[in-house]
């Protein structure tokens, strides 16, 4: 069945695997019958609400002009019709009249059912353990530059896996920019848009000493930490220094299985994250396991350096060190984690709120170690992923 | 009394106003009484966690370098005692040792009556309805961008009641990318760091058309909203575009008192805002009053242009357009709006994520009209605000 285009709502497409069949009208709903059984109800401000019609989504911009607040207390239906190739045509009793693709429709039915598949058809995580050490999927820095297919192929491995490595990058400056923006632009923080990673003198931050960091990740003094996170290796001739990954989403699942009290105290105690530099006072507070309205994972928080003092009453105080340690301690497992060390020219691109990242201490002394680093958010990523699978 | 510095963890000031003056130790419990009667139990964990010590914290960064996750399960507090100034010096079982200020302690203890004192010091926004009109603070350009103590008061404003406006500022490029990198950096998006507002014939975004704007928060299709939004006139020339402004949280806070279903529908039912051009695929999926841990407000996300279809169950669908009608009819309410016209020197600076904006159509054949805006994040304006207060 081909696709009908009745009017325009957004860039995406909507197939057209079932069409209204029959109408029914009790009061206040439209209800829908379809091709293949479904029954969909359809309140009547919805319907004016979501009216498509040149007058009232803009064109050009394809934004909504009509407000359903200026739609009258006493607005009717009062009529609708299936026309040729399953286009639903309502009147109102201003005088409006709308015109509904049924793809469209279809594909935002509220029903019991039309919810549960669209649930079901989410996008879900997939998480990992060690096993990740053989199946990393890494992707070439010229492919990705000039191949829109690569490209895509690379942002669905990072949306759905956290992690992923560039390899053959150019070892000059220039080369991580230009793969961060063949995403989207960069986002900045108090680090710059770009933040090298030597080790300093007047380090502001322990991830520009020698030392070794625990698994973390970035920035959870801030509201939103960033979503995509890259580390690129311009030069690694010292000692040490190795990366170490872990899906947070795996770890924070073990612990709903094996201690569903500390995984509940984790998703509902908020922690306070601060930054103690010199320019800058940054304070979050928010739980370290966040999730989302259906229970799904939402992300991660965590870094030992920059939490701040546990603020819950006497009673929970015990509770929550024991979650807290059980969750530290889980990221140290082996079997949970992924290491490598990462090469000239090489690029970790992974999930900054779902994949905790370590560096092992190096020795400056042995030889140069130079990273560079930027970010994006997650809705960079998946904008540009959902652009290049409207042209595919 | 003298603030003693034990040991450094933040750049924060503890004034000492109470002492310890009594220890007791059930098990795994330092129970600290205080120079004014107040009793503060205090974990273990809690006390071995947050060592200020420099073996503990690196004094460099500030950072920890200690693990709670590394400390044994048998630790064991083997001694407690107050020294001079009532400094509380512990000795461990495993050989450590910690010292801490007195007027840390007393601002971290968690013992009830502590954190009711926290509570009731957190500062609260001030909701205001159309008497801003009249009690509207303005700042001068040169004074904000001279003087630390302007600059202080400005964001404290901005904080408070979400709204200000600058006035004063030279005509020119360069003005308000000045006024913002005052503050911190600019947050990019996709429509750049700094936008132009004008009529657009190819516009991409209802902004940049003559059309009024309804009531809204920008960038609702974003995880995170922009915190800061400046809208800064260079010239204004044409007939109508003035700006409306409404203090979101107020309206709430109507709909709180008056509806409560629907303030209840409003805070807990998840909406999405979808971006609809060629570039770009934004989608977020959040509620339209976003609370708190506390129940103090968070945000408000509402664009009715940028507003996908509603999808929650049928028996919620005719009472969550109540409670969108009726939170969208409020908002256009004269008597909870500030109404004015911005003139060329003029800068908008105000909270996006609580206060809605608004334009009125213009009539682009009357005259030049030529606005510019950016966004920073509320992490950016608190955290340059605490600094600020650091000094002073």
């Amino acid at each position: 069945m081909s696709t009908v285009k009745a009017s325009i709502a957004d860039w995406r497409i909507y197939p057209v695997d079932a069409v209204p069949v029959a109408l029914a009208h009790p009061p206040a709903i439209l209800e829908v019958t379809w091709s293949d059984g479904r029954l969909s109800p359809f309140h009547h401000l919805w319907l004016r609400d979501n009216c498509p019609c040149p007058a009232c989504v803009y064109p050009v911009t394809r934004e909504q002009m009509f407000e359903i607040a200026d739609a009258p207390d006493d607005l009717q239906l009062i009529d609708a019709r299936i026309e040729t190739g399953g286009v639903l045509q309502l009147s109102w009793s201003d005088g409006h009249a709308s015109t509904f693709d049924p793809g469209w429709l279809r594909a935002h039915a509220y029903d019991t059912q039309s919810r549960e598949e669209r649930a079901r058809q989410r996008v879900q995580p997939r998480l990992w353990r060690s096993e990740m050490n053989a199946q990393l999927e890494h992707f070439d820095y010229h492919q990705v530059m000039t191949s829109d297919h690569v490209l895509a192929d690379w942002l669905r491995a990072l949306r759905d896996h956290g992690l992923t490595q560039i390899r053959n990058a150019p070892t000059q400056q220039g080369s991580l920019d230009g793969l961060a923006r063949r995403v989207a632009f960069i986002r900045e923080s108090s680090f710059g848009v770009m933040f090298e990673v030597k080790s300093k003198v007047d380090a502001d931050s322990n991830a520009y000493t020698a030392f070794n960091l625990p698994l973390h990740t970035d920035l959870p003094t801030r509201e939103l930490q960033p979503g995509v996170q890259f580390l690129y290796c311009l030069r690694n001739d010292a000692s040490g220094g190795d990366s170490r990954f872990v899906d947070g989403f795996a770890v924070a699942e073990e612990i709903r299985r094996i201690a569903p009290a500390s995984f509940e105290l984790l998703t509902r105690t908020s922690v306070e994250f601060r930054n103690k530099s010199a320019r800058n006072d940054y304070r979050c507070v928010a739980p370290i396991i966040a999730l989302n309205d259906d229970g799904s994972y939402r992300e991660i928080r965590i870094a030992n350096f920059l939490r701040g003092p546990f603020d819950v009453t006497p009673e929970l105080m015990p509770k929550l060190y024991e979650a807290y340690r059980l969750f530290i301690r889980m990221t140290r497992e082996p079997r949970l984690q992924l290491a490598r060390r990462l090469e000239a020219g090489q690029v970790w691109v992974f999930d900054n709120r779902r994949v905790l990242h370590a560096r092992d201490a190096f020795d400056p002394a042995s030889g140069e170690r130079h990273f560079q680093g930027c970010y994006l958010d997650r809705d960079e990523l998946l904008s540009r992923l959902f652009v290049l699978e409207r042209q595919s």
